[in-house]
């Protein structure tokens, strides 16, 4: 079997964990992005020096249609959510972007099928997150399933596909700590949801506050840049 | 709930009965076509021309990046496998595209999100088919649980979603009868893998092959303008 693994790479905090993760693990690294009408470009700028940093075989960015994705406050034109408890907010928040881990994950799939790989990587958390259904156990295990009767390499070749999700069950104390044994830099990553022109981060956002906690809570200097 | 439906319409003759299933059923129409560096545009002028003439609330056509589909024959330079038994071939042909009705599917999980619906039509059959993994019940049944799992429609807003295969279990002479039944113009729908320049049906794909020996099982006039 290939050691070949794409790691879905957002060039925020949570995915350049995973990238260092799988790295660990050994796996020839592929790395997948996506530009998909997000409101600034910052992430994508984080996610190819992260890229670059880690020496990823291959990175590619792919340009989605927007169209379906209009609704998200991360996309359309609706304020994003701030200064509020993310975790104490019942439901699902406008941030929240339609079916989006599920089409990142079948092209993650598609690219794999293409690799004859069978690790895909993808980091989500159930703990400190912001209530997304495509972020829960339930839902990387439904994809992984998924993914072993859709495709040649599930099937005809015969090889278990495997989704990881290695922060799934850690709060972001712990994906920061072992992001920090792992050596990531998160000085090069981008999270905020609605940074300033110049890409300082709003420290305010249901993303920038979780990450901003998370730094708190491990003991570590916080690098983000923020406005 | 909604009676909203989101079908995908390749402008074949599989996806244009299901359509005509869905509008038997009462559901109001969304079909969802993409363009993904296909070799040529016949089919999805085919979906217009069916979109139109079933006259469905909405035909949205997305623009996918190809670059993961470069392996298939149906888009990349190889050539489309002719003159076979399609059904007498082992294995997953080379017009397969990796991960393709995955990738599909999860757009139209996305739309159905948009529109708060719960239903999702896709054309695929087990039967008279080309051996593509994602095109079996078992692929069908693993996203509709992903489908349920990932979305605000299957969790918080406690719908369960439903991927329809009518054609799942059907032959393609048992497709044509449904169709007939329904009112399809087979007349308006394109099938062939490699058509000629004017459009007309090459007869000799897997594509044409099994699509001729429906209509020939039926006792059905074929309808197709072959080359």
């Amino acid at each position: 079997m290939s050691d070949k693994a794409v790691i879905l790479l957002s060039g925020g905090l949570d995915s350049s964990t995973v990238l260092a993760v799988a790295r660990s693990r050994g796996f020839d690294l592929h790395a997948l992005s996506f530009s998909y009408g997000q409101k600034h470009d910052f992430e994508l700028a984080a996610a190819r020096r992260i890229a670059a940093a880690f020496g990823v075989r291959e990175h590619r960015i792919l340009t989605l249609p927007p169209d379906l994705f209009g609704d998200s406050s991360l996309v359309g034109g609706a304020a994003v959510p701030k200064d509020r408890d993310p975790l104490a907010h019942a439901g699902i928040p406008s941030t929240y972007v339609p079916a989006r881990n599920t089409i990142f994950l079948s092209y993650a799939l598609a690219w794999a099928e293409h690799l004859e790989a069978a690790d895909l990587f993808i980091g989500v958390s159930a703990v400190d997150f912001s209530g997304y259904p495509d972020c829960r156990p339930e839902f990387v295990a439904a994809f992984e399933q998924l993914a072993n009767a859709a495709t040649r390499v599930g099937t005809e070749l015969g090889h278990h596909i495997t989704v990881h999700a290695p922060l799934l069950h850690l709060s972001k104390k712990e994906t920061i700590e072992l992001g920090m044994s792992l050596g990531v830099d998160y000085g090069l990553t981008h999270t905020c949801y609605d940074p300033a022109p110049d890409g300082a981060a709003c420290g305010r956002c249901d993303a920038c506050v979780l990450r901003r906690r998370g730094f708190e809570a491990a003991g570590v200097s916080d690098p983000t840049r923020y406005a």
